[in-house]
């Protein structure tokens, strides 16, 4: 990896907290409990004039008196005090800032020329500042919890930028409901100083960023994030949600990341070009980010969509159809080889409707019968885990010594069996298999012997997913 | 509530499995397992030739060695042994049956007449049969679990018919996980003998039911179910998701529920006609129904949008301009109340940025100046239980002894006590108050008193749901 003026951020060995409080409706004292909280590696040095203890830490009344010396500095304090910090910070031989205070472009004319001001500053003093108005970054080498709220992400292979500190914060939580971890995040605030796509090209070549995921409402420089983001795309797949898509959204955006809002429709298609993988609901970012983590690309869009129930095929299928997914018919070969382990009035056809079969075998047969089709590209498995939900009651009935004159079937193993022989045919064919099942209603992450995988509870959200899968490798294939 | 012939299916006080089996791998095993287990009210009577017991109760060979009338039969062989079966119904005085065989019109010729053999029966016996090819029925009033799978629904006010078993006892499934209870559920099959629009009809003069629910695939008599769908939305609102909307989707539907899928766009526009509130997605049907029951209508679509943070303003803006809802201007009253509580640089405009105040005063007092503007016909309230999140981690450090230097107010009630705010200014404007909290990313129903309330996990969802409020409250002003 390349050296770059971002890496004390992510992989600093020492932070000062300029603002540090005592009072804990104060940002400087959350911020704080946030960092030593999530056990930062290196070593905090709390700053405010006062001095005293916090946590056991030693406050110092300014930077100087900081006997080491400092990789990293965090400012909280009001904005008209940040240039006069970033200064002292320049004098310390600081070069990496997050400015947290606000109060600046994102507030009308007074604040755009305190922004400018810093910038200048900025660069005639050689530093580089994140922010100003960020909720701040997280960085999972050196376990850096520099956030405004008390998240304390999951690690894993996605790094994140975010132009809403609270739209980024969110996801790093929503991350920890449904096991999708993190690397790296930012929020970037109103991009004084470094612009959205200087993290996406940081990200690019940074060995520990699987797959990239940006929140963008506005562009200071469209033709340089697009030409970064081409680049960027070709190394990892870059999913992003736009804020400010409508007039009423831009004008909003407008007095929050102070950025412009472009035109959405030209955006969209630029995007597209440049093998951005958009997503339409902040909701579905997640989910795109988990299939991307979890399967390999498809290498067109004929789908074929297996089901264990009639209605959620019906489903599948429209998905398919409003996604602009193929839905081939079923070679004979299959149909034969599915007529011996499906009941006879099965669908026939793609879907395939196993009707409720209670047969252990005809998941996986059907599933190795269809990916090893040359005709598909990939596969939507619905009810995965199906079994296991069947017997879970006759368990309960069993336990409560209700059910004294059967047998049951030893605890069922089908249920991690099955996701298990999806992976190894994901591993031996390169064809996406993408997991659907009800039994949660968000997308979560198994874990299956040390690979992981995702399931997803609906099929519209399995289905998005694996369009934007075969969008990202039609890019790929196009390049 | 008038008598009416389905009374018995959801009140019945006995009810008899005809195909009881001891073999867990049979339907007839796993319902009785579960109407056992579910603790149905009334009496069970398993029938099966071999005699014998199962969960404590004696087998009978036949029907007509039950000594007791019974209410309601439930039969489970195979389809070709079905009719025999309705007609032992019929000489035991049965009027009510579910037929949860399968191999009838889903399967082609064959099977279609084997199923207008049933109906013809029925008629001719004065019997009406629930299916064939459903998945069950559930009844909260006698605790009825006859279903396939072992799913208990919380009780509740939903009502929901649905023309996939899969897609009915899935949305029960994730009741359990958000908080949405039901009152009467039936997975209607192939409706050789009583139509959707029957189930509609019953609910709406059912005093349990409060919100209707409705997975259709296709019609047998499409102008009666559009004239009695605008009676019953009239009484009630009807949350409808609509199967086999495309091509692909409406193939498989024709060998699923065995109905031919109506031309989508004029089904389309004729639901929206009659009242029938549809939504496009599987995983919002329960958040939309969860806002029918806690919200009063909108008079309008004028709302206003309140957030914490500006992403999510952005996000929700974008949202209600793209469902149609209108943002208006803050009046100058209003914002001289907002100045009072919010920062100096807060947006001063709508969406209602509050910037990341931790001002507790800051969100009540904004949601009052709000919703008593007749400019606002509803409130989209974001970021309900943030305080609660952010006071954690420093609760949490107090706990590990790390924070010894300053006194933390004292467990925070804010969390609830906004909640019970949003409630009681519902009440006294009657205006709906959407609200939005990441703190989970599913639609979550919480407790406050005596009263229940949801929280949305995003904007679009929740505008979303607002928007469907203000769909069906436009119906019911210009009926």
């Amino acid at each position: 990896m390349p050296q770059s003026y971002l890496d004390p951020f992510f992989n600093g060995k020492s932070v000062a907290l300029i603002g540090a409080s005592a009072n804990p409706n104060k940002w400087g004292f959350r911020i704080l409990a946030n960092i030593v909280a999530g056990k930062f590696t290196g070593s905090i040095y709390p700053i405010n004039p006062r001095g005293g203890t916090l946590f056991g830490l030693e406050i110092f009344p300014s930077l100087n008196k900081i006997p080491q010396s400092v990789d990293l500095a965090v400012i909280t304090i009001p904005a008209e005090k940040v240039a006069m910090a970033l200064e002292e910070c320049a004098l310390k031989g600081i070069r990496s800032v997050v400015v947290i205070s606000s109060g600046f472009s994102e507030t009308g004319e007074q604040g755009r020329a305190l922004e400018k001001q810093l910038t200048l500053l900025a660069k005639d003093k050689g530093l580089h500042f994140i922010g100003p108005n960020t909720m701040g970054i997280f960085s999972a080498s050196t376990s850096l919890h520099a956030l405004m709220p008390p998240v304390q992400p999951l690690r894993g292979g996605v790094s994140y930028v975010s132009q809403s500190g609270n739209v980024g914060v969110q996801m790093l939580g929503w991350g920890m409901e449904r096991g999708v971890g993190f690397s790296k995040f930012v929020s970037s605030g109103t991009e004084g100083n470094i612009p959205i796509e200087n993290y996406l090209e940081y990200f690019a070549s940074d060995p520990d960023t699987k797959v990239i995921l940006a929140y963008l409402e506005g562009l200071k420089d469209g033709k340089r994030f697009l030409e970064v983001s081409q680049k960027t795309a070709l190394a990892k797949p870059i999913i992003l949600f736009k804020g400010g898509k409508t007039d009423a959204g831009s004008l909003a955006a407008q007095s929050h990341s102070g950025a412009l809002a472009s035109r959405y429709s030209l955006f969209k298609a630029a995007c597209h070009q440049v093998g951005i993988v958009e997503v339409e609901t902040t909701d579905g970012l997640l989910d795109c980010t988990s299939a991307f983590l979890h399967n390999p690309l498809p290498r067109g869009k004929r789908i074929a969509v297996l089901t264990r129930g009639g209605g959620w095929g019906v489903v599948a299928a429209d998905a398919c159809r409003e996604w602009g997914l193929e839905l081939p018919d079923l070679p004979d070969r299959v149909i034969n080889q599915l007529n011996q382990v499906l009941p006879p009035y099965w669908s026939h056809g793609n879907p395939i409707d196993m009707a409720a079969t209670l047969n252990p075998e005809a998941l996986p047969r059907c599933l190795e019968a269809l990916i090893k089709e040359d005709c598909f590209d990939g596969i939507i498995a619905q009810g995965v885990d199906a079994r296991r939900k069947s017997l879970l009651m006759a368990e309960k009935l069993k336990k409560e010594n209700l059910l004294k004159e059967v047998e049951l079937e030893e605890s069922d193993p089908a249920s991690s069996s099955e996701v298990q022989l999806v992976l190894d045919l994901m591993d031996t064919y390169k064809k996406p298999v993408v997991m659907v099942s009800g039994l949660s209603s968000i997308a979560r992450t198994v874990i299956s012997g040390d690979r992981e995988a995702v399931i997803f509870p609906t099929p519209e959200r399995g289905v998005r997913a694996m369009a934007k899968l075969c969008l990202y490798g039609a890019f790929l294939q196009g390049r």
